[in-house]
This record gives C-alpha cells, structure tokens and sequence, in this order.
C-alpha cells in the first residue's frame, strides 16, 4: 500500500531534512539491511539522519500520515534481528544524534542523544571520576541499549538498561513527543512509561535523548580467576556466593570449550576448565574481606585455582580468556556466523541448564562453547553457523529451541538481554500467556497503524 | 447506573464467595471509606474478602459486566485517598489473602499472596537469614506496597517496590488473569509490565500473588546521627557522600523542630539541630573504612557532633528521634490530622528545596516539621492540621501547592513514594505534559469500562 507514496515520500523527506541526510544509495541501504546476528537481510527503502528529535517527530508525522513502517536504528548490533526492516520503508539512523548534552556531576545523572555510545560516554565521564556500567559487547548506542534493554557483566551490582534509564525523550508514532520520566531518582507520580518504553525494541517510538544513572569509579577495584573441576560446582559457588550478599561486580562463568578456543587462538595455556572470572568494587579493606570471604566458599566448591589481582593491567590480563571468547570463535570459524542462545534461569536452576545447554551443544555437533553472566542466572551457547547450509540452520534452530523450551519449563525467560525481534517472537506466547494480549493492546493503543518496527516482538 | 443492580450484584457476590464474605456491615464498609489521609471519606457499598485468585477473576468478571466500580484494598494506610470508594461499588479487600507461598531461598525470592505485610514477611525471613528492605513508616501490604510503588528508608542501597517486583500475577478488568514477569532475575522478553503494573494504584488490575527479590541479612552494621548547624551543610555533606559511592545503606534528615517535637513527647534532650541519622551494611572492614571517610566528609560540612553504634539495642535507640517524629507530632496534636507533602527532586537541588520547603512550613503558621529520605531527594513537610477549619485546609493546600510547584520546576516530581490517589492529580497534567495522554490510553486499553478504582490518577 505505502508503496505508491515512497517516491512522493523521499522528496518530502528531503524538504524536511537536508537532501544528503536522505539516502538510498545502495550501500548505505545494504548496511541498514541487517543487524550482526545470522538472520536474513531485507533493505529499507529509504535511510534517514536526522540532527533533532523536531526532525524526528516531522519524520514520523509523514511516516503516519502514509502509513510507512519505520525502524530505528542505532549501530546495528543486536542479534534477533532487530532493525532488520522486512517490510521495507523508511529507517532512522540515530548516529548523527550522538552529543552528550549534559553531565549532572552532583546528581550522578547524565543526558544524551540516542546515537550516543558507551564507550564515547564512559571517556568523557572519566575526567569527572565517573563512569557508565552497562557493558553489552559490542560498543552499542544508548538508545540502541535502552531500546533492547541490554546488560552485560557489571549488572549483577549495578543492574541492566532498565535500571540505569531515569527519564526518556521518546518520539511516538504520530509525532508527539513526551518524556516518560523526571530528574528525581525516584517517583510515584503516574504510571512507570519509562519503564514500558525500556525494551521496546522501536515498537512504541523514536527515543530522541535519554537522562541516564552513573556512578563513581570505584576506589579499589580486584579481580579475580577461579578454575573447577565441573560446572556444578562452578555454578553452585555461584549461588553460595549471591547468598552471603557478598556484593560482587561481575562474576561469569566460561566453559572448557569456549577456554579451549581462546587458547588455540591465543597460544595460550589457561587450564581448559570450567572458570569463574571475578570483579570487586569498593573500599581496600572491605575488598579484602569480601576475597578471602569468596575463596573460603571457593574453596568449598572444590575450585583447584585461584589468582586475584589489582592492577589495571593486571586485571585485564587476567579477564582476557572471557573477553576474548566471542573473538576467538569468530576468527577460528571465519566462514560461519555467530549464533547465541539467551536464556535466563533462576539462579537455582543454573546449574541444571547449563549442564543441558552442554549436552545439547555437544548433540549438535556444532562448533561452540559457554559463557554466562551468571550471578544473574543468564547465559549463552555460542555457536558458529554455516548459514549456508540449511542442516545447520535447522540444528542450531532445534539447539536454540530446546534451551528455551528448559528454560521456560523453571520459571526462566527466552531472552535475559538480547531481546525478541523476529528470532525471539515465536517463544512469546510460549513465555507470556494471556500477557501477550496485554502486550498488543499497549502497541495497538500507542501505534494504531503498526508503523513502527513492524514484525518485531509480536 | 450500576445502582440498580448493586442489590443483585450483592447476591451473586454472596453466591461466589461465602456469605460471611460480603459484607454490608455498616462498620466494615466505614473501615473502607478512608485511608490514613485527611482526604474525605465515602463510602463503598460492599466489601469481599476473596481467599484466592479465582474468586478475584470472577468478582471482576461480575463487576465488568455490570460495569460497577472496584477498589483493591490492602490495609488502607496510604496517604493520598487511594482506596476511598468515591463512586460506591465493590471494595476487595486483600487481608485473608496473606499467605507467604514460597521461599525460595537460593534464588533470594519469595511468592507472597497480596495480603502479606511486610513485617509478617520479614518474620518469616528472618530463619532464613534473609530480609525485606521496602519500609514505608505503615506495616502496609506487599500489595499495596506494589500498588503505589512504595518506598523507605533503605530505598537508597536496595531500591523501590518498583526494584524489588519480580513478578506479579494480576486479575485485569475483565477477569483474565496474567503474570507479568518470571522467576528469571533480568529479561528483555516482551514489553515490561511488571514496570507498568508497579504504581498503577489499582487502576490496571488487582494483584493476586507477588515474586519479590529478599536479601541476605548484612553480616554488619552500623548507625550514625550527625548534628549540623546549618540545613544546607547536612544536605550538602549527603550529596558529597553520595557522590563518593561509598555505600549507605540509610540516610534520613531530620530538621530541628522535628527533633524538638521528640524532645518535648519523649522526655529527651537531642540537640535541636538539623540532624542527619545513617546506616551502614557490609562487612566489619570495609564498614569501619567506610564510616571513616563518611566522618571526613561530614566534618569538612561543620558537622558538630557524630555518635556510631553496632550493637542491635543501641542502634534502634540512636535512630530513635527519626522513628518517632511522626508519632511525636500525632501524639501532641490529638485533634489534627497528620498531612504528608511527598516531593523528590535531583539530589543537587535538595539543599534548596528543603530551605524553600522550611520556609514556606514557617508561613504557613501550622504545626510541623522536615523530614527526609535525602540520599533519593526525597523529603516531606509534614504537618498536623484542622480538618474542620477550612482555613487549614486552605494552608495546607496553599504550601503543598507551592512545594510541588518548586519541585516541578527542578525536574522534580510531586510525589517520591506515596503515590497521586486523589490528592494529586491536580498536578498530573503539569509534571506529565503529553506523557498524560499515553497513560489515558494504556488505562482505556486495558479497563475500557473504567470500573477499577475510578477518579484515582487521572
Ligand atoms: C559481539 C556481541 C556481543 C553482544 N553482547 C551483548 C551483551 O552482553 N548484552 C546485551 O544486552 N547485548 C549484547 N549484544 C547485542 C547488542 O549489542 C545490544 O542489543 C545493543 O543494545 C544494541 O544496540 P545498537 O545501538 O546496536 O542498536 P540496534 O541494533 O541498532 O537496534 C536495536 C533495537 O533498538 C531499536 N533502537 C535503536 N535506536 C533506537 C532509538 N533511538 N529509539 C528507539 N529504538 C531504537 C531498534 O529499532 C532495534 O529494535 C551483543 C552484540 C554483539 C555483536
Ligand atoms: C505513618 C505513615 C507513614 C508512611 N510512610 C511511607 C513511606 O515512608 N513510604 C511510602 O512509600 N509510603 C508511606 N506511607 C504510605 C503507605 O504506607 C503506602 O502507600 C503503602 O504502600 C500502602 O499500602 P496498603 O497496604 O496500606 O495499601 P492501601 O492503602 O490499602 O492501598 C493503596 C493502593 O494500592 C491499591 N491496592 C492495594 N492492594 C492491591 C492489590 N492487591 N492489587 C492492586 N492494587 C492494590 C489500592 O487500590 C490503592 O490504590 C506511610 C503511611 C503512614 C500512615
């Protein structure tokens, strides 16, 4: 239907923004057609850069006005398929939206525009003695973060998206533009929108500048490695560890395989078991407490090794086979394409998954290895996939279903932060119920016409 | 028009549940006309006790389909005239559902019916070595705590309500029952409805059973209460505090005529200072170096005189002056009605606002005083007033007004953790802007007939 207006649309759109913030040169077209994730390409048909959340709201008034789908975008790195635009229309790229507008030293708050990136913000909140916590891999946008609700290994003290977000810009499907929250830390004043809007994947609206939690760089700082003979008792360490309130900053687990890699990659000799890597924040002598504290419960669990540092360098030293993980696949396996499983558990039956999400990696056949934000239940099978080869498709397909389907079957989700797009949407009323419901007459409430990121989540 | 059928929808209520459980009782139904606030009270026509959620699900359906005014009712403790039935109808009132279900102790969760109080749960945790941190002053239910996103002393380390709901099962309007979240401790799956839920004061649904995250009991603590001279240089010393990250676990201010007032009930001689009281959990080590630094830093503020504690009895005894404010004021003006503004603005213009705040107390010629949950921004003037002198009323709505006013103006919000009821909506429209709009439209979503808890937020 929106077709016949497109041409009519570009050049509305050229009107609205200047002619070369308008692009449908094909490369540009190419590079919104996909995010990093295995699933198959679809152009939009037209790629804007808007400067302001004025041009933003005019965007989506013309978008409204003919009915055109619209998909947000921030770096395209998530991995369900997120701004995959397979109903083609117009795509907003938020990059050019990327200053940091305000840092509110004394409120440990900061305002951005959404192109905005962690790494970008963490340098320049670093001259104040402040920094940005969550750290999902890859160096995403923040409303490309706030809009998947992303987490990485520091939200076991310091929480996911969701927890840091105190107040959004959001740009809704007719134009309007609200804010959902306020400066104040906390609030009872009418229902939690930031809350709803955190997550929603560009299905509800264009955020145009997000007020953000930071926090001081801690004091002191340790980290630690410890190597078991199982998963169990790596795992059960874990949950004994989470009990005595003992406020660890990361804790993630890595398993033999995924160890293996890395040393094959890195010439390394890190013993190819399953691993705990650690983090502390705090005071020198709270922190010394909490290690020795640790390692007894370590100990208990029959960990055989265990190294703490503090240095910087040092620290990073000893982090490298968990970061380099990922890396150390995707460079052993150069013509295949990473996959990841997402579950979260409660952290009683993280044990149990993992020891399955074991066996059906190994079932699989397929080239992959663990790792887990574990302190927060959640953790991922890596794979490498030949998405060339349609048998492959189908087992990681089946890998994928089966970890989801344990998952759910103890009270677990199918996404602890990557997020549904279209490789999520068939779990959802699965994991949702009559929830779901509820779910689509809140997108039928604020999003009449279904122009916004359309085929995500539902 | 529901008033026709109010006698029949009696008779069928009474067909549902027991007949012991519908009650007209003029007394039962005047216990359900007013909450702890000077809002008026009305009375609702009926009142059900249900056991469990299939008996809420079919008082719903019934409600819905004679389209009658319901209000979810816990123990009726707030403060903004939440629970006053001011169109009649069915008033469900949560206490027989009070059953603490599950206590998941690995997971630091607990399933609790809505009923539950906080203190009762925290009986039961205690074996556990574990415990609940959300205190607001009333021993209210965890379901009303849920519904109005409820708060405390300890919000500045664990959190809110908001932080602490996991999952909710919850009856909508017309009777289909869902859960909003899942025992998985993050999720990006879906839309948040846990987020929605939490603080929609009844409008959206009534809880039938809550998962909430528990802590484990800190294996140390300490108290502490500074005196200063000035509001500023307590106010200024929490921000500083804040700043450095080091981890207080409470901190509340007390202004001088607060503490005058417990001086004049309790037979003490506190010094009728601004005064700060804190908490600290953690271990013995890092505690005592946090407590350290804390000092240093309330020292450079003029700090007159610190006292700390560790042991349980002189802890409570050196927090005494802050547990007793309110009970000091209510017990001197026994023929007043305690009034609670609620304001929370960015930490960096609490100074101010609580300066403004003293002086607008001061003209206001009513008996009160200051106190405050600073490390959030967060603070009430809290004031005994004639709720027969319409002169009162007037004064009292003159400086909440005005306090509100100051704090929206700041990027503020009128309420920190009480939650709008009736008392103020009148601010909605001010603190919201177009984000009022996108509320009306989830509230028609999912309550179309608008029967649950009506002329409450909007
Ligand atoms: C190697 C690797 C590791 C990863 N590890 C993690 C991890 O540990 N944790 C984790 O959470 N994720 C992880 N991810 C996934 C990804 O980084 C996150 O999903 C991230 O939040 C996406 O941000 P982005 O800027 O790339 O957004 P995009 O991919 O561009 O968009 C993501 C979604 O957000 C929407 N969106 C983008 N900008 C806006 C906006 N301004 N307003 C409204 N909606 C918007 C899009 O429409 C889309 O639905 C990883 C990805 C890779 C490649
Ligand atoms: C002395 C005093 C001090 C206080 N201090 C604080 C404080 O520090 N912090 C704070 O946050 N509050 C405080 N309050 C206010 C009050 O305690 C809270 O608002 C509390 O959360 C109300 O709980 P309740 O069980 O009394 O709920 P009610 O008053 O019975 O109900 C409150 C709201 O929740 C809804 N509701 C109740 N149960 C359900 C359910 N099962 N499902 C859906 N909706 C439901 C009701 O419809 C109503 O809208 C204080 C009150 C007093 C009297």
């Amino acid at each position: 239907m929106y077709q016949v207006n497109i041409s009519q649309t570009v050049n509305e759109l050229k009107e609205l923004l200047d002619e070369e913030r308008v692009s449908q040169n094909p490369t540009v077209l190419e590079q919104h057609s996909k995010d990093e994730s295995y699933h198959t390409p679809s152009l939009p048909d037209v790629v804007v850069f808007p400067k302001k959340k004025e041009e933003v709201a005019a965007i989506m008034k013309l978008a409204n006005q003919y009915e055109i789908p619209v998909v947000p975008f921030g770096i395209g790195s998530s991995l369900e398929g997120h701004v995959i635009p397979y109903e083609g229309g117009i795509t907003i790229d938020f990059t050019l939206m990327n200053e940091i507008l305000e840092i509110r030293e004394n409120d440990l708050l900061v305002k951005v525009q959404p192109g905005v990136t962690r790494t970008q913000l963490n340098k320049a909140l670093k001259q104040y003695g402040l920094f940005f916590p969550v750290d999902p891999g890859a160096d995403a946008t923040l409303g490309g973060m706030a809009a998947t609700g992303a987490s990485g290994t520091t939200s076991v003290k310091y929480g996911t998206m969701r927890d840091q977000v105190q107040d959004l810009e959001v740009v809704l499907a007719d134009g309007t533009i609200i804010h959902t929250g306020s400066l104040a830390v906390k609030s009872s004043s009418g229902y939690h929108l930031t809350g709803l809007f955190v997550g929603s994947e560009g299905t509800l609206g264009c955020f145009t500048e997000l007020t953000l939690k930071v926090y001081g760089i801690p004091e002191y700082m340790m980290a630690a490695r410890a190597v078991f003979t199982t998963v169990e008792d790596a795992v059960n360490a874990v949950v004994a560890i989470r009990q005595t309130g003992i406020p660890v900053a990361r804790v993630e687990f890595v398993d033999a395989h995924s160890i293996r890699a890395v040393n094959h990659f890195e010439q390394t000799d890190y013993p190819e078991k399953p691993t705990l890597f650690f983090e502390f924040h705090g005071n020198e002598a709270g922190l010394k407490e909490d290690v020795k504290f640790t390692r007894e419960i370590l100990e208990a669990f029959q960990c055989q090794e265990f190294i703490h540092e503090t240095d910087n360098a040092k620290r990073n030293q000893l982090w490298k086979a968990r970061h380099h993980m990922a890396y150390a696949f995707i460079h052993t396996y150069r013509n295949r394409k990473f996959m990841s499983t997402d579950v979260a558990v409660p952290i009683s039956e993280l044990a149990g998954a993992i020891g399955f999400g074991t066996n059906v990696l190994q079932d699989s056949g397929i080239p992959g290895g663990i790792v887990g934000h574990v302190g927060d239940g959640n953790f991922h099978i890596c794979i490498m996939i030949d998405v060339n080869d349609p048998d492959d498709i189908a087992r990681a397909n089946k890998l994928n279903q089966e970890i989801v389907t344990y998952a759910l079957s103890r009270g677990g989700t199918c996404t602890g932060e990557h997020g549904v797009g279209i490789g999520k949407k068939k779990y959802q009323e699965k994991e949702h119920g009559a929830a779901l419901a509820v779910m689509r007459k809140i997108k039928e409430a604020l999003d009449p016409k279904g122009i916004l990121n359309p085929k995500k989540i539902f």
